[in-house]
């Protein structure tokens, strides 16, 4: 089955969207990824800022949401937290993009569980080692007060917690995905090669 | 850095082991699977049958397993149980053949972690759907009174907990390999062609 969609998983300072993008580009792949926070954005009467921040959170950390920042969209809610409000629309623009037949890369966001009964879907993931990643981040993002490692702990803890709750699955374990890739180790251009390489022989 | 040695961990059914060979074939390398048994017995005096059995076991389940079974190497144990001494034995074994300057491909053992300080030694992982495993062990290995389902789980199970213990890492967490790679969705001779890529690469 020819692959029309990647969904790529990454480790935070990893490259993964970096990867994600070359990926699009080389393959003419439509790419989402801030793109999911606007659709999400238009569509749950959040702002995207609050999408950004809170979208890779998991609920037990979030007291009071309940219905409390419900004010944007009365009544759809239906007694849902704000957060699991935002995961099923986020849920629902990602099988959106999938059914639009548009063949597409797309990054994070539990794409690949929510994806997981579609056979023209190769799930991606990208992680790599620590150092790598603290330099990364800096030499992208800038200092900031918090140190480089404690930064990806948090982010990562985040993203694990918020897809272990919204799918069970323990983030970054293999058998959750169709290929897994260091990117420290065999650089972030060997990781677009061979993804680029499994879809065009998909297509055979 | 030019890669030399290839550590091969496997799910139970999922063809890393023929992965494995074919690959060692195919780029000239010494295969090292059983022969590490032939070799711990060799060094510790257990029978092969005994090491085949229980070195991939968890010692929590071995109940007096502390020197109870040193009758072949009175005072060499140290009061290690018979596990621990097995797993020493192994883990010398792995070193040695790292250390003997031929390239090599090993399968399993912890040797992903046994390994982890040299820099020319690539790191794969090879997991595969339930219902292809299923089928390949019934191809492969015959049917048994236990139902090949309970077959896989309790195997992968005791591999898991026997890494976890000796080596503190998560069996299977993608960021404790280089490359992960799922079988039943690339197929073998495509996880043979992306490692055999890599190891290409790394001599330019």
């Amino acid at each position: 089955m020819s692959i029309q969609i990647i969904t790529i998983s990454r480790q935070f300072g990893s490259g993964g969207r970096t990867i994600a993008k070359q990926l699009a580009e080389r393959l003419g792949y439509d790419y989402y990824d801030k793109e999911i926070i606007d659709s999400v954005a238009v569509e749950s009467g959040f702002s995207k800022e609050y999408i950004e921040k809170r979208g890779e959170e998991a609920p037990g950390k979030t007291t009071f949401s309940y219905g409390f920042e419900s004010q944007g969209v009365p009544g759809i809610m239906n007694g849902m937290s704000s957060l699991d409000f935002i995961w099923s629309i986020q849920r629902q623009v990602i099988c959106n993009i999938a059914d639009s037949g548009k063949p597409s890369v797309i990054v994070g966001r539990s794409s690949n569980y929510i994806l997981r009964d579609r056979d023209d879907v190769l799930n991606a993931y990208i992680c790599a080692d620590l150092g790598f990643r603290k330099d990364r981040i800096v030499r992208l993002y800038g200092e900031s007060e918090v140190k480089p490692e404690k930064r990806i702990i948090d982010k990562d803890k985040k993203r694990a917690a918020n897809h272990k709750h919204y799918t069970g699955e323990n983030w970054g374990l293999s058998e959750n995905y169709d290929v897994c890739l260091n990117s420290s180790k065999l650089g972030l251009d060997s990781c677009v090669d061979i993804i680029y390489d499994i879809v065009m022989k998909s297509r055979k």
